[in-house]
């Protein structure tokens, strides 16, 4: 399938990020107004809530679209979604009839404000992308035990904080937190020193279950994807992280991109996950490819300073897809909401270029990266990191927006009032 | 401070868990009617959303009680809560001039049913019990490593998954997962064979924070506690749980008392923690006594058999308190919401017989113990295992509610439709 194509002229050139095939979804708000739902198009953002609120989507059943989220939509299941992409598509394609009543819902992207899409229920992270875990595992144990035993069986993952996630362009604080270096006999409580990113993507849960799940009924609770950096202290967590897994360490924020791509936008980029080292259990096993073809970047950008793009890889390098995740994550009973976000786990390819994190970048902070004007080991204060993500296609692009954060200076006394 | 005396007679009895001291908040409904806010006195339950809605309140603002759960009362913060306490001792103290006007608002237990407080935001279970700790850390790795190095400076906690807290009374269903025992070469899929409870308080939050907080201004958050079962699956636990933490061993179910007693009614009862065995970090120092003296009991009930108590211990073994666990929870700026759950962790006290969950009472399975009519290392099913708090005072009683749930067989296809 090649380019679907628009009135909205700014949507058809072949690396626009949100073409009619994209129409990704997301919250917006023009100067004053209430933040309400809206779809990229082009250089423009369409008023999704107003056109509802205008009789103009003849989505059925009650308004999904009249709160500044899009969780009712979510939660409706895939038949709406895929109605409201047909609406959309037919009100925006090139000489659609309709054309004249939509044209005044549309406003320039540099024009409005981005909120987040929609509510965070719950977020898990999992640890599923082959070459950070053999990365890290070789950092902290050595090549010949870098995978941890259950790690070719289970998608591993834990449960993060829901309340940690931020939409993209919030400034993020360097946390403090409880560290203790091998050299130190007793812990201090300080400003993390080893503050990180995580190249990841996410999955957001549209609708809800309640008992295990198959892999392919999993694929279809899947409303879209995000992009998602799992902002992460390295020392916080070398110290608090045993034996119940990363805590604070995560806690401090985790940004995603501003748009969920839809789906459906994603399908004709499909692709398998990579050849299995060792059988999984048969719950695990995808009925089709459930992985995307994603190229994934992630620049650093200091204070005044040029950006640097310091890693390129894409989803596809992923061991275990999100569907394969969130059928495991039921496995015990464990119901499943409408706004549950899964992190993909850190997204690293084969070689040094294509590390999703600056820990394996720097290998732990012992090769410091060549930036513009510098070098990095860690995130310093001031640097901007912002993650990309594009699929190919037919003579388009899909985009999900820029997925950035910039790092601000920690508190002087986290206590003062 | 002693029994304060109502016009409730039932409440004046020094065993009643709910006497005018207590006022715990809870969720009920009568046969087919809707679920709505009441408070508990001796053997009724107080409709006061009706009575709020009646004009009877006079809560300062716009109504709080209005929905059926807690949230908004415990968001309105510590003034609200005092307010709403000092109005409902008035209305039902010996010889209130509102006698007859709040009578009609009164139900007797008998003839309600509970439901869900409060809703979950996020739900975090802490590991801060040193004798569940020393217990656990023994079977796995013998008493001279038994405590992570970390465990003496950090009261250490993971996410658990808010999805999985259910009220007093839901039946649990055995869970399904993935399980591989030490002689195994590969893992299977298949039901728990070692499914556990682990005795637990919860603190609930009621006014939000963003950023750390102290210890004090965390006990100044937190509305009020409950009694807590965090059902664990030991065999998938086992297998799951490194590097990352116990994922759907706990995702199961937890179950909460159907009443939330406010911290107001525990106000007798403080006492300290233990004498620290290493200095703690400043940011971690109690001003006051921050524990509860609350005795605890587990009851085992297999089906058609006799109830046993097999383990009897107290809130105030606990290393750290729920203040120290939610000040630990905001260093690195995680935000904390109204309706955050915190699991104490599990409360074993120093004999055999005090111990918080059968992985120790059954010293993993390898010493059964005995119940009415046989033995148990873990839960068979359609047993019913009930947890039970009170605190005793001078003439009265502070009960929680039984916190109650009955393990019901596993699935025979867990992806039967």
């Amino acid at each position: 399938m090649g380019l679907i194509r628009s009135w909205v002229e700014s949507a058809n050139g072949e690396d626009c990020p949100f073409p009619l095939n994209n129409l990704p979804c997301g919250v917006f708000s023009v100067s004053d107004d209430e933040p309400r739902c809206g779809v990229a198009i082009g250089d423009c953002v369409l008023d999704v809530a107003r056109l509802e609120e205008a009789g103009l989507l003849a989505l059925p059943g009650k308004p999904l679209l009249d709160v500044p989220f899009w969780n009712e939509v979510m939660g409706a299941g895939p038949a709406v979604w895929a109605a409201l992409r047909d609406r959309l598509t037919a009100l925006l394609a090139e000489g659609a009839p309709d054309r004249a009543a939509a044209e005044p819902f549309l406003h320039p992207l540099v024009d409005v404000s981005l909120h987040m899409p929609f509510l965070v229920s719950e977020y898990t992270d999992f640890y599923a992308g082959r070459n950070h875990a053999f990365n890290v595992g070789t950092m902290f144990r050595g090549p010949e035990n870098a995978l941890p035993p259950n790690w070719l069986h289970i998608p591993i993952g834990y449960n993060g904080r829901a309340s940690s996630v931020v939409v993209s362009g919030t400034d993020v604080r360097r946390p403090w937190g409880q560290v203790k270096g091998p050299d130190h006999a007793v812990p201090s409580f300080q400003p993390s020193r080893r503050f990180d990113i995580e190249l990841e993507m996410g999955a957001v849960v549209g609708t809800p279950s309640i008992g295990p799940v198959t892999v392919a009924e999993a694929d279809d609770m899947i409303f879209g994807y995000v992009l998602l950096n799992d902002w992460s202290a390295r020392d916080i967590q070398a110290w608090e992280y045993q034996p119940l897994g990363p805590f604070q360490a995560k806690a401090t924020a985790t940004t995603i991109s501003p748009w969920i791509v839809m789906k459906a936008a994603l399908e004709p980029f499909r692709t398998a996950t990579p050849a299995r080292e060792v059988p999984l259990l048969p719950y695990l096993n995808e009925p089709r490819p459930m992985l995307y073809d994603i190229a994934l970047e992630v620049a650093l950008q200091p204070e005044g300073g040029a950006e640097t793009i310091i890693a390129r890889t894409n989803y596809a390098e992923m061991y275990y897809s999100a569907p394969q995740q969130l059928a495991h994550h039921t496995t015990s009973g464990c119901a499943m909401n409408t706004g549950d976000l899964l992190g993909s786990g850190t997204i690293s390819g084969p070689t040094k270029e294509s590390r999703g994190s600056l820990l394996e970048l720097s290998w732990g902070g012992k090769e410091p990266i060549a930036i513009s004007g510098g070098t990095r080991t860690f995130i310093e204060d001031n640097d901007t990191l912002t993650l990309r993500g594009q699929c190919k296609g037919d003579g388009y692009t899909i985009g999900f927006g820029d997925c950035t954060g910039k790092v601000i200076p920690a508190l002087a006394d986290p206590y003062a009032r």
